[in-house]
């Protein structure tokens, strides 16, 4: 049995509070790490919190990439959820723990949509819009 | 110890394959389920993909929405990431699943950003933006 999605939950902690409160800096982070790893980038959008804390949502082509901030706590929440295998999820994380200097990363990967199907009946979204 | 986030991860089965390759419906239905839930809803994006599926992320003040259809297998990947505790998330599903008509649905909650302070010392994101 194969999944239809692959979802990476990831915790970054010890990261850079300055750069995690920076919506500009998050957002070329998480850009750059979808386009590495090779995502379709659909639109996106980031939010700066008051008085801290930045939140952004990536829709890729392949599903998407959040992050959420609490710069009070050097602590950063990120999904990457895929579809299909021309995304590099491992190279789009390392991006980020780098980008946003992380000391502590861990991750689950969760497989999204069991279907009892077998692999070459799997379709996946097109890489287009 | 608490948490800064709570993350439902839920899949839903059997879902009206009509409504979920819908993306104006999936919009709607997403939208009503954060309003009733008492999100407050900063940003959000729906996109229908060729030749079915549609994905859609909404940016609450207090974290994100996100769903991917399947409409080929009936199948929908939704997330509700909240902080705080003025969410009904419960509430929010139960608008989700009608709206897609879902014949089974699961779900897990996961605690995110596991902060060693006491709850008292626990701030989470203001409700405005």
């Amino acid at each position: 049995m194969k999944g239809l999605g692959d979802h990476l939950i990831v915790e970054f902690y010890g990261c850079n509070k300055e750069v995690i409160n920076n919506e500009v800096l998050i957002e070329n982070i998480l850009i750059k790490a979808a386009k590495v790893a090779k995502a379709t980038i659909i639109d996106y959008k980031f939010h700066k919190f008051s008085p801290h804390g930045v939140s952004g949502a990536i829709i890729i082509a392949e599903s998407h990439f959040t992050i959420h901030t609490w710069p009070e706590y050097g602590y950063c929440a990120v999904d990457i959820f895929t579809c299909g295998d021309l995304i590099n999820s491992s190279i789009a994380l390392n991006i980020i723990k780098e980008g946003i200097e992380a000391d502590y990363m861990s991750a689950i990967k969760m497989v999204r949509g069991l279907i009892d199907l077998p692999d070459d009946q799997i379709r996946h979204k097109p890489e287009g819009s």
